[in-house]
């Protein structure tokens, strides 16, 4: 009986799952690595943040995802280190497990560009735990409000946003549309206030990757739902009372969402290998770790260029990525020279609320309910698993029809939890 | 302008939501106050710590089940003391609220009777962060399992329930399903294992309140499903590793679920009033707190006895107690004679698992699937709000025709959440 070569997937990321669904029935071994057990569909986390979907609406366990695909396995496992040259992964909770091809799909996290005043004071919205810690702080900003005077209550009804990105724009505007559903109706002592949604963005424009049509439509959609946008201004720090801007000054603020940028897990500073400008893994064409021949690097954690430019850190490449390195493995495998990867760029967009988004595929640019149905429908049919794509659509007309967002309870687990 | 009267409701469980809404219209000012956001409904609590409902199906924020009733108000805060000579509720983030009348409504919280190795090691089921860090725990505990040989994982497959009440009886029936759903389909590593699920309880008999017919179905039903019921065994202890019985025995298991008891919330013993056996507030036949006029307890926090014995810990005692408790603060308001409080019995039933519960209604003994399909019906018809009754049924329904219980996600909230 020939040997079964065995495939590491550290990641049950969009890279990491594609990769090892490709290998699935193919004559290898594969072991998908994740320190959580599930697969978390991070385009709607800031919906989760936002008290309009349930956790569970966007995150699937791996093991369901993969069940029935014989030869993948699933461990719950947070990976430390890579052994190069003994082929071997450090993991923290389940010791060393060994590969004979590996694939390093470990992602990205906030990147708080070395600020820790912000880092300390401020919420990402990266991971799911960030998106309840952020539902629940903005819960208890309004409990708190509910409570004081108007001048007391202005820091806690003030919500700065920092990062004019997609992530940025989608939550500034679901938190408007949070406030403005919710407030009138179920917060009487709050009737003759105003909350205020500040958007601050370091460039001059929202939406950099975006056509300068549709970045205008975005903000005008925005501003019409009162959220504040500030372009040209960068944040430089945070102390859990006031937002301190680059210009020397300073907003009130109880609240600041850091949606200002990703950096890749620090996994790729821990793996003896080249790493790029911005800290992702190199690759060669064949997204082979520059100088390795059985190591891969896919996604946000990888870094690879086109064109002259960095492949962006979203879910597209990272899935085209790890199509590509699972058939490269192949390759390799039965001897056969192994493809050079080529990002095709299907098309971006972002979500500015109920019913409006802007959106960009080739030549085409669709804005407002437009642009908003082309993204639900493609948010809709990307979603893991069948469940809660039904769910996921039971809540969103919910919403749609009630105005509600139903998800605001306060609560996490417990200590052990 | 004739001075209104301001209610002060402590807790927005089963009594103090029901006290609120009967005092809606009424021309009294009332303050509902809880430590939560959210009114919780307890009796599907075991569902949420299985992976079958997520926390916001069974979980309504209080300000919506309240709004609308232009006199009822909700402030955010635990209280921690009640000073009646001054009349005024001592909260631990809001300061002092001052009343003219009072209801305390605090309910109840798990009993550990003065074992501290149980309260440091076991995981209780009687509010929504233990029910998800026991569910978190559960899944860890599956995670763990699937990467030991046979002799290692036995005790992270071996899950001891203390007591044998509808809490013990409910988990231990949905716990059985959990394992024997899931894992056969996506714990290929666990193939030639079997978890065990040991339902211990200290008297002879499970579903100590129920008929003896219904004890009996009960626990085949359980058996049936492959629980081992031991009757008769108290729970000495618990370091973890290793549940400690009565009887000398030694039980190696990584999950003990405490559903032993419950002992009432911790305000009961702050505040100057007498107590019973239980620790319960004394309260006379109106409800009113044993020598006060104008401060009512109800619910687990109150202790009133009827026909020589204590009126359950139940929703359904609380619940006609908080509307008594209204009608009598109306009565005091108006100068009127206090109604005398009398519990009206209507029945009470238990969940062995899909298709099989136990109800008990008057001399209406039922058992199976006839006793499921009460159960079903009622507590869908209680449960609060309409969009969670339509989710949870979507839920149920899921379940039953897949054999699923979707959400198996490990997650909390961040460090600050």
């Amino acid at each position: 009986m020939a040997y079964t070569p065995g495939v590491v997937i550290v990641g049950a990321g969009f890279g990491g799952l594609q990769c090892a669904k490709k290998l699935a029935g193919e004559d290898c071994q594969v072991t998908v690595l994740d320190q959580h057990n599930y697969h978390l569909f991070t385009p709607l986390l800031y919906q989760v943040a936002s008290s309009l979907l349930n956790p569970s609406d966007i995150a699937a366990p791996t093991r369901t995802i993969l069940h029935g695909r014989g030869n993948v396995r699933f461990r719950l496992a947070k990976v430390i280190g890579v052994d190069f040259e003994r082929r071997e992964v450090q993991t923290e909770e389940a010791g060393r497990v060994p590969y004979d091809y590996l694939v390093i799909a470990a992602g990205s996290t906030t990147n708080y560009f070395g600020s820790p005043s912000i880092e300390a004071h401020a919420n990402g919205l990266k991971d799911l735990s960030e998106a309840l810690a952020l539902r629940n702080h903005i819960l208890r900003c309004l409990e708190t409000a509910a409570r004081l005077n108007p001048v007391e209550s202005a820091p806690w009804l003030t919500f700065v946003v920092a990062g004019g990105g997609p992530t940025g724009v989608e939550y500034a505007g679901a938190l408007s549309e949070l406030t403005g559903q919710v407030l009138p109706r179920e917060y009487p002592e709050l009737m003759d206030r105003q909350p205020r949604i500040v958007l601050i963005e370091g460039s001059e424009n929202l939406l950099p990757p975006f056509a300068p049509d549709l970045q205008r439509s975005a903000r005008l959609e925005l501003e019409q739902k009162g959220v504040q946008v500030r372009l040209g201004v960068l944040v430089k720090g945070y102390d859990g009372d006031s937002v301190q801007l680059a210009n020397g000054e300073e907003l009130p603020a109880k609240t600041l969402v850091w949606a200002a940028g990703v950096k890749p897990n620090s996994l790729a500073a821990a793996v003896a290998a080249p790493r790029s400008a911005r800290g992702r893994i190199e690759v060669d064409g064949g997204l082979r770790i520059r100088g390795r021949t059985r190591e891969f690097a896919i996604g946000d954690i990888a870094g690879f260029e086109q064109d002259g430019r960095d492949v962006p850190m979203l879910s597209a490449p990272a899935m085209q990525q790890g199509r590509l390195a699972a058939a490269n493995i192949l390759a390799s495998i039965s001897g056969k020279r192994l493809r050079r990867f080529h990002y095709r760029d299907k098309g971006t967009m972002a979500t500015v609320g109920k019913g409006a988004a802007v959106a960009q595929v080739g030549k085409l640019h669709l804005t407002g309910f437009a642009g908003w149905l082309a993204w639900l429908a493609i948010h809709l049919y990307y979603i893991i698993g069948f469940r809660n794509r039904l769910l996921v659509l039971a809540g969103w007309a919910w919403n749609y029809f009630r105005s509600d967002r139903p998800v605001r309870i306060i609560t996490r687990a417990g200590p052990d939890g």
